[in-house]
């Protein structure tokens, strides 16, 4: 049975309002024996200070939420994690919901946080939603608190951004691998995917273009970003003359590397690989893996500073902020030059 | 500016009840016309039901809330993903708090929550709290709604319990290596932390008792479950006379992993290895890892089913479950027999 504010309030002989004050911590003209009094009584029955029903009177609950594609990956669990780490060190609480990278769920879990007063959202849209960035843009510029969208933007919607810029990633990635002599060079992408992440495959034809190499279209193969699409996608590749792979996440560079091994060939010897992420190198005990870094800490603390920024002040600008990705070089890039 | 109900009986010219009624889809006498237009206005002011103040009322609020102590950690949010899909099939919403394995982020997330008035609570805790196993016990009892102990829980206290038996897991790791031949084993463990997680140590306990291999102390290793503690614990154990390892979880298998590589080891020649978690295959290309497998679909379900049925059934006794590991025989164990 849960116990009420009114049954506390009946056995201590006081008005609500008394009772609410004093366990709001609110000032009031209540003597500091009977203070006490209504503190004793709240802890014996294990009162919980509603606040949700305080909510509705402050209209703040110091809590945000985030509502995440895909919990299992490990570019989503670990901003989860810095995020909440920023929340809790200035006095804010996190609520993750998942949405199984599906649009019907984005809808919903923003109602449903929403529904809980949360005082701001960071979203990690769908994939899926890129095929309804209209009606997402409606429901989401009628919400009534700040918002910040997180790593998946829609380009022409004009909001609180905080993403990195894949195509610069890209180009980084694919013009070391030119640096080192490659010329011949295979992509595994996202091409029927978010626009977000087709911009990796835009850097990828900027620098094969800037540096005068030949793009055949049976360099670039589909994948879905897990790991059986780089296995299947490595297959097709090693049908090609291509000397290295550039992979557009690491899930898919498993696959790739489960393919390359199975057939017997050697990384970098025979095949040299960049790969985007960086998050699988603690996994690798054999394989230094040369990978684009998106500095997950840095998207946790810039989203927090944005949406914390806004809380209370409604009136600022949007701010669009584009992260840069890194070049992390390790060995799995062989020199084809002399 | 947030719309209430009241503004749209205002703008309605009708009675707040009746529009109260009407937006929670209860049966009320209001002519299908009146509805419809209660239904523009709420729909014209992104009116969002509040699940709240709706809760204060129903006291139902069709929501879940899930505390995990980490959710970076594959085991964890992969739990958190089956639990998920649980939850949605059964037109339940989930809310997921991450606590960092912090008893006092315990406290405050089953309090966080509460006061979300979610219907039921699953609860990971925290590593530390296996240090206040009294004061949470009391926590906990005094819960006004039902709740289930997930995978850590505490053997002396009653309540809903879905969990691992992780001393049978441990002992069938250590008996197929005693039965492929290897007496002189090796033994990565938790000792310093909860008592779930001794079991375990328990376990191989038992098997080598039971199969009379010797057990000296230089055997037995110190890990925090984390990689890099697998890494200095493979150390220690090369330099003493084992045969094999058995390792208390995944990650520091990763650890271990890397030592043996580095030292030029290779596995299963040099080194048989059974590790436990078996989440990490899709991560190894060229090892196919024998491990003891916990099924997180089959903990996923369970812990739904089980605090499902409490809903609104609180008189229903409370259910201890205890699940049993597999051993997920493959590559990493070389028999020492003719």
């Amino acid at each position: 049975m849960k116990v009420t504010i009114k049954d506390i309030a009946r056995e201590a002989n006081l008005s609500l309002s008394a009772v609410s004050r004093v366990l709001n911590n609110k000032p009031c003209r209540v003597s500091e024996e009977k203070k006490e009094l209504i503190r004793s009584i709240a802890k014996k029955y294990n009162y919980t200070a509603n606040q949700i029903a305080r909510s509705l009177v402050t209209k703040k609950t110091n809590t945000f939420g985030l509502i995440l594609p895909d919990i299992e990956n490990i570019f989503f669990s670990s901003f989860a994690k810095r995020l909440e780490a920023n929340c809790r060190q200035h006095g804010y609480a996190l609520i993750i919901t998942n949405t199984d990278d599906k649009y019907a769920e984005d809808l919903e879990m923003i109602d449903l946080l929403l529904a809980r007063d949360v005082d701001g959202l960071f979203l990690i849209v769908s994939t899926e939603s890129y095929q309804y960035v209209k009606p997402m843009m409606e429901r989401l510029s009628k919400l009534s608190i700040p918002y910040v969208m997180v790593d998946r933007v829609y380009p022409e919607f004009d909001c609180n951004k905080v993403f990195f810029n894949h195509e610069t990633g890209a180009y980084l990635a694919v013009r070391h691998l030119i640096e080192h002599g490659h010329q011949r060079i295979g992509c595994i992408a996202n091409k029927l995917s978010s626009q977000s992440r087709d911009y990796r495959l835009d850097g990828y034809m900027k620098a094969m273009q800037e540096y005068g190499c030949e793009i055949r279209d049976e360099y670039i193969v589909e994948g879905d970003y897990r790991i059986h699409s780089g296995y299947h996608a490595a297959e097709q590749l090693l049908a090609t003359d291509i000397s290295a792979f550039f992979v557009c996440n690491d899930m898919m560079t498993l696959g790739v590397f489960r393919k390359l091994y199975e057939g017997g060939y050697s990384i970098p010897e025979d095949y040299s690989i960049v790969s985007y992420d960086n998050t699988i190198a603690p996994f690798l005990s054999d394989i230094k893996l040369t990978s684009i870094e998106q500095n997950i800490t840095e998207l946790g603390n810039t989203a927090f500073e944005v949406l914390f920024a806004q809380v209370g002040n409604e009136e600022l600008p949007v701010k669009e902020i584009c992260l840069l990705p890194k070049l992390i070089e390790n060995e799995t890039v062989q020199s084809l030059k002399a």
